[in-house]
């Protein structure tokens, strides 16, 4: 296993606010980090470098590959043809096999589903033919989704009757989509797990998840689940990962369901609902991650606190004066300047026991 | 009292290890930092701007405080004729009286001890003559040292007997200096206290210390203090914050001795002591600063953990790949490249007990 040496670059695709906690991670291990990022990049603060450039741009791409000692990203949706000139000239991880599989909501269900683990029942869609007999096989309510390019909540619309087919296929666009069954589950959890180069794997304990508006409110961590539900929430990780030979942190969101664990969806990066290892572990992770890229020994996952981590969404950064006032809150804000509604202006970490 | 709105920036100067985790600390407040450093400048990796100039450079200052809406410092040497500039130009926190105190042992000693505070006995020498006449007066065994510019066990020399008066007064170049009488203490301790800018004081947990060489080597939280000496340690900083109407995060190190606690020195800035708070706090002493200089409220300083804190010290570095298989350390490298005798590489975090 190859280390990556004190004073080596890290390139990060992608600017936002996972790439800046990244970028401070890798800092405490010495190492300097190069953002590119078409729009605004908050992770600039904290960076050797930005490049603003789109993604079809290939001298700004090779300039980047050829400054940067191997390439890593915080999010999922970079083009593929962007990547295909970047790993010819510097390696990716995590690699792209497991960027491919979760950038389509199809292929990570039959990914998932050849690996022997559970998902919603799903069926493709690509007309509004198609929607109905999902619709008539699965059962409503239903969840039409885009296959790719979907995030907190967009390019997703609820069915609640047969009746509103025609439009929510109109509301699509034509673009290739998924229907999802329904699931009666009782909470959903994720487990934030990391693969090192050599193969080795670390998860932190699963949190516990609640969404509102297709968005992340809080992850409550411990999560409640039975020590058996937590073990298999490790397992179903674990083999996930394994099977992608991945390198890096990986979300996975599951369902606790009566007839067992299902995977909602996996982010082949750092996740928000990770954010609370900042305040509950030793090793965040953000230098999880770091730490896996660079070919280091993977952190210990060990929780030392139980935390409540909230994002602050839109004005809820107006309460920043009163959680920074809050005994033993953290708060995390991402110089993103003013509030919109919807967007992800910070986190705060509450912690509830130690 | 006036906070500073997101995305402000602050301006640091010094671009060492602590200008870096200063900066950090600020983006997660959501603010942006502007370095000035004259030489090498490990703050730069994680800044937003770095301008690289001499303290000498009247452009390059007017500039640095024109693209910043505040200025704090990472270390207490920055000559008088640049601070009178910046001054002019924009508020600097902590202000200029505790900065130019402790540039100066002899004012700082002086100030202590009209405060009411005890110090080493002293004696202000600038001859050999001085000399003998102090080493009479105090007694051997003492220590000479040079009034400015002295840190990590530069500039001073152990006296431990008459017969090394001539070498050691020459050894000084004939700088200002001061011989301390010689302190028969226990334990060294230091308190890293914070004041805001409404005048509220935070303190840290006293840590307990040991210097090898000049150099600290350890900090362990907490120090072995009886509730008094504990409670005595906090008052003396405090009093010395207010009385200076300080703001921002103040080291002060203390002797313990059966005549009571005694100050070494006073750091104004953050402290190399101090590290601890990273795995021991909500909020450390970096964000304590950070949120001091910016007018917002000073963080609990509230202890969770009991933390050694070790100094990884030139060659120390080669342990980190141990260090990072430690369960419950956290490592924080500050990304200088080679190891050289002396030079302060990074820091490990042993949280000991939650």
């Amino acid at each position: 296993m190859t280390e990556l040496p004190q004073g080596a670059a890290i390139g990060i695709l992608g600017g936002g606010q996972l790439g800046r906690m990244l970028s401070v991670a890798a800092s405490r291990l010495g190492y300097r980090c190069h953002i590119y990022e078409p729009g605004a990049a908050p992770a600039g603060d904290v960076a050797l470098t930005v490049t603003t450039a789109p993604y079809e741009d290939e001298a700004a791409l090779r300039a980047f590959a050829a400054s940067v000692d191997v390439i890593t990203y915080e999010f999922e949706n970079v083009p593929t043809s962007a990547l295909d000139l970047l790993e010819s000239l510097k390696p990716i991880r995590p690699n792209r096999r497991a960027l491919a599989i979760s950038q389509d909501r199809i292929s990570e269900k039959r990914f998932l589903n050849d690996l022997g683990l559970q998902t919603a029942p799903w069926a493709a869609v690509n007309s509004e033919v198609d929607l109905r007999a999902a619709a008539d096989s699965l059962g409503l309510p239903a969840i039409l989704k885009t296959t790719r390019l979907g995030y907190d909540g967009k390019g997703q619309v609820k069915l609640d009757d047969a009746a509103e087919i025609p439009a929510a296929w109109a509301s699509m666009n034509n673009a290739a989509s998924v229907l999802e069954g329904f699931v009666a589950f009782d909470r959903e959890v994720s487990v934030i797990a990391a693969r090192g180069l050599d193969g080795s794997v670390a998860c932190f304990d699963p949190g516990e998840n609640i969404h509102r508006d297709g968005i992340l409110r809080t992850t409550t961590v411990p999560a409640r689940l039975s020590p058996a539900q937590r073990a298999d929430a490790v397992l179903v990780a674990a083999r996930i990962l394994n099977a992608l030979d991945y390198v890096g942190v990986m979300g996975v969101e599951l369902f606790v369901t009566a007839k067992g664990l299902l995977v909602n969806e996996i982010a082949p990066r750092v996740h928000n609902s990770g954010h609370w290892t900042q305040q509950g572990c030793t090793v965040d992770q953000f230098e999880q991650h770091i730490r896996a890229v660079a070919g280091l020994p993977l952190g210990d996952g060990n929780r030392y606190a139980d935390v409540v981590m909230e994002n602050l969404i839109g004005e809820d950064v107006l309460r920043v004066p009163e959680l920074l006032m809050a005994r033993d809150t953290a708060v995390h804000l991402y110089g993103k300047g003013a509030p919109r509604p919807g967007r992800k202006m910070g986190h705060a970490n509450r912690v509830v026991r130690t």
